[in-house]
């Protein structure tokens, strides 16, 4: 059987995937963009040798990355959503009927396009006439939005390393706080409490200048080395743990009951910042 | 760099660590035992090739395995722990001060004894005046135990294959019920909700052939595949979701915040058990 090794950024372990068939190889400006197939997760998009999503499992990320910040805004309808050019987080904003406006902010068009290509059900919304694609860097956007006009932000970014690190400042975060509506929601993943606690710390360190509600929320994701994914999310006052409007969209893991219990309980949350986990 | 490639049963990934040194390498009349050293994880205990424990994240599962059927009892006196010849779960046992007796039931004294020696940090409790260890099948010592002795019963097997299945059965089940007091628990890994659903779904099901309470909790273990890890328990009639007595002990993940939140909300474990989860 053909392997395919990742090489995931900071990993203790490698993952390594079995190979149906190579259906996309390509370099664009930014990256290395690859799909392949494998038996179980079906096509698997890969940038620079790290896997992104699969067929199979991609809900478990996108709905989570996006429905916990949706359903603490009590009425979201314009959202900006930065990176995920497989457009996967889109597709999940959109479920929301109050949704008005999606800016689609994706540095990369190439990926949007092989998307659009190799995974249908995965991009499917991203032609909806809500939705505006806009081919540049998120942070150089959220800095010309306008004031209070947003009600989420949401960042889909690839590792925390690279050209995505430019949307992990106190900068780029005021300028996120300056867009939203008071209600308005920001959320990003950063990346695995097994392996890369620092960087989760950090990161809820230089929201916490900025925001003054900043949280932190996991979920299990199979594909992403370390496994046990965290979440930041901030808001300029409301608290992301209850929800503000009914639970009624078609998910698979996200439900109600998930939203609250994926929150870290407020003991380890103090643990965690006071770098007092012992792992 | 040396590589230590796993072949885990069922996972649609193989797992890829780094090799320092082989400290050990022997063939017991049951498996093959390796211990390996890994940059990140330290010592690592692999048998058949299936990574068991790692020096660095082995107490997230030792933790979880033990303390949340140990606190929802209201004053665990004698424990019978089956498997985990490394001695971690008997180590959390003994955390408790109310545990007068534990038996240590292991197949396989070739593990003891290498945990001995390259584990001390895990096999520290074994050796405690209040263990007795007995080398024989775990199912073989259950089904001769005095009735309504027994406070809690934990399994600690490799993956539920070959010779652990004879520990999944409901003649099993049965005799781990007899033994057990009124307020007695049981408890035991079922792998992985990511990979192994079905199997999970399976252990609960006969499970509640046997016992009237049975549930369902979950932690992420980074070194098993899957990392979605779930936990099956089961009681004679009080829940396993509360604590019955001040946690007070000293572990690095589990406390009472978790115990609580580890349990599958109840709408989804409606779903899981109705074959209603999408993946």
């Amino acid at each position: 059987m053909i392997k395919f090794t990742e090489k995931a950024p900071y990993a203790p372990v490698e993952y390594l995937y079995d190979v149906e068939d190579i259906l996309h190889k390509s370099k664009s400006k930014f990256q290395e963009i690859m799909v392949i197939k494998n038996p179980y997760y079906g096509k698997m998009l890969i940038l620079d040798d790290v896997v992104q999503i699969t067929e199979r499992d991609e809900f478990f990320y996108h709905e989570m990355l996006t429905h916990v910040a949706m359903h603490a805004h009590p009425n979201p309808r314009k959202v900006i959503v930065i990176g995920g050019g497989d457009g996967g987080v889109v597709r999940e904003v959109l479920k929301h009927e109050t949704v008005e406006k999606v800016y689609f902010i994706e540095i990369d068009e190439e990926v949007i396009n092989v998307s659009r290509k190799f995974f249908p059900t995965v991009s499917s919304g991203v032609d909806d006439p809500r939705v505006e694609i806009k081919v540049m860097d998120g942070a150089d956007f959220v800095a010309k939005a306008k004031a209070e006009d947003i009600d989420a932000v949401i960042i889909d970014s690839t590792d925390i390393i690279g050209f995505a690190r430019s949307l992990f400042t106190t900068e780029f975060f005021a300028a996120v706080k300056n867009c939203l509506t008071k209600e308005g929601m920001f959320v990003t993943h950063t990346e695995s409490l097994h392996f890369h606690k620092d960087m989760v710390i950090e990161i809820q360190e230089i929201l916490k200048k900025v925001f003054p509600v900043v949280d932190l929320f996991s979920a299990p994701i199979a594909t992403y080395p370390g496994n046990w994914w965290a979440f930041a999310i901030a808001s300029k006052g409301i608290s992301p743990r209850d929800l503000r409007h009914e639970y009624k969209i078609r998910t698979k893991y996200y439900s109600d009951e998930i939203h609250r219990q994926a929150f870290m309980p407020k003991g380890m949350y103090e643990k965690l910042m006071n770098k007092a986990l012992e792992w």
